[in-house]
């Protein structure tokens, strides 16, 4: 990887809005840029902060628009695939019983087992689950790995289209040619000249302009011009992540409880390096973040700033999700010592 | 901590550079801003980038400073303290078994126990020990606290001087305000509106400015005007550093390495929120680091390559340091797909 050529789009270094401070004590001790793209389905940027012309790789806040693939191909009708597995699709899960046990369950009724996924092995992200797991003596398996419930609707869509199983995850396999395109065909904008990468489970990674990540998310609700197949799979999908907001992600996590708590109007979901994809359902707008230094815990309060902002809360969700708003630092012992919060207005 | 009152000094936003980089594929992916003060011991700043007038919190980084008066209270002679104490002293450590049984052995010397320390109980940071000691179903202790070294070089200080045990973390415990005291001293600027919370391990944290720690480092080495004792402190703190490298970090890790491989002219230390200081030996020079988001993976590069510039390393040791100037970003599957690279010359 030394000395990577960089493209003209990447090497742009547009300057982004702190979004995002983190203070201790009396001061702000760090800050983190980003842009967040507010767009509706015909691709109108409604709001916007920073550069929303940047291509960003999705990573895993792509897995809703990945999942279209699974329902519209007929794999999921033909092996009776329900809220929990197409939630399952969408999910960085964090390697709870909850999710290894439904994953295994899926693989098992589909006639394939954890050996056909080559996501790789890892620990659950979950800590109670890891160290229980860990005082168990037992081992990571890929049903751990927070992308093993994308990976089973791969083969499985694999299985189905009859595509080779081996070699799923590579750029040149029919799969990741057809899961390219549908990203293409919803963002609504070119990607021959984004970036080209690999995942942290293998799969390839390309660039999306912010904007068109945005529009891409708000086709899943405002359907207009979409093919039937692919509009119906489209309410398959949010019906599922509404359904199963606790499969998406886990117990206690904001995906999670955004969903359980405002789950009949707001879609979202996390992808690794500070992107983040959310949907206002029935309102027909997608939300992307992408926090220019891929720090996670900025990226989550920005997502919730921009969403608190765009009316997503009534007074009682935004009181039940006041944690996720303004994060309390807690030390080793347990204190308070500073907050992670929204710098102002995103927008 | 809802609307925490921000100091004039931390609402400041300095636009500082890009200091490096994150690439994955074809493209940079992430980004960190920061600045870098290379400062001599009558405080000249020799190079900079960015900000280095800002206050920032040592954090971590500040731990030979501390240990200063470990030494020049005569605490670490009456109680026969060696290298290997003075590097726990200055160390965040990874709670291998090397520092856990170093900690307990140097608190049975001085008739205290793991209980007398407040920094409270958190699983070791290397992943081997941590995952070694939940399969042996164990638990985490305050020697396993990353800081269980530099608390048990302050339980020692006050015992030698007389001061109470309890409650040595406060603020307002004549020993944090010695400590506060001496970094005022060694920087040569005031503190007094600097910024004021408590850090990971429960001790008081305050602002000190970029451009002030880094002569407070170089102090350490060009001892001019310093009185003897103090002097004769840091000579002490910097020969046990370089001594046992192991003891100020862990086997493998960056600050380890640097020292093992370059230890005769560069001292290093790494602190939480993207800080980091080092020291040229021989040459009178500090530096230190702040990353504007408080991302650790670009405050090493970082210095790795202020480091580089300055010409801490011959060719060999460059070569044998690698790994840390252009960092491997390895998948789950155990792939290369990126890496964290400075983004050019950093002064």
């Amino acid at each position: 990887m030394n000395e990577a050529p960089l493209s003209a789009v990447a090497a742009a270094t547009a300057l982004n809005p702190v979004l995002v401070e983190v203070t201790r004590g009396t001061v702000v001790e760090s800050r983190h840029r980003g842009s967040i793209a507010v767009v509706d389905a015909a691709g109108r940027v409604l709001h916007q902060a920073g550069d929303v012309a940047q291509a960003v790789y999705p990573r895993s806040a792509i897995k809703p628009l990945q999942a279209l693939l699974l329902v519209e191909s007929g794999a999921a009708d033909r092996f009776g695939l329900g809220d929990k597995e197409l939630a399952l699709a969408c999910a960085s899960h964090r390697g709870e019983s909850v999710h290894t046990e439904a994953v295994a369950a899926w693989l098992g009724r589909v006639g394939l087992s954890p050996g056909d996924l080559e996501c790789g092995a890892h620990l659950p992200y979950d800590p109670k689950t890891m160290e229980a797991l860990l005082r168990a003596d037992g081992q990571a398996t890929t049903l751990h790995n927070n992308c093993s419930g994308k990976h089973s609707g791969f083969v499985t869509t694999a299985l189905h289209m009859g595509l080779p199983l081996k070699g799923y995850i590579r750029p040149e396999h029919p799969l990741q040619q057809k899961l390219y395109q549908t990203i293409e065909e919803m963002g609504g904008e070119s990607l021959a000249d984004t970036g080209r990468g690999a995942d942290g489970c293998g799969i390839p990674v390309f660039g999306v302009p912010l904007r068109a990540l945005a529009r891409a998310f708000a086709r899943l609700d405002d359907t207009t011009g979409l093919a039937p197949e692919r509009a119906a799979a489209a309410a398959r999908i949010l019906k599922a992540m509404a359904a199963e907001p606790v499969m998406v992600s886990g117990h206690g996590n904001f995906v999670t409880r955004v969903m359980e708590v405002a789950g009949d109007t707001v879609r979202l979901k996390s992808g690794a390096e500070g992107v983040y994809c959310a949907l206002l359902v029935g309102r027909g707008i997608g939300i992307t973040v992408k926090i220019d230094d891929g720090t996670g815990r900025a990226a989550e309060v920005a997502m919730a700033a921009a969403l608190q902002r765009l009316g997503a809360f009534s007074p009682a969700q935004e009181a039940a999700l006041s944690a996720f708003l303004e994060v309390p630092i807690r030390n080793v012992a347990g204190r308070d010592v500073g907050v992670v919060r929204s710098a102002g207005q995103p927008f």
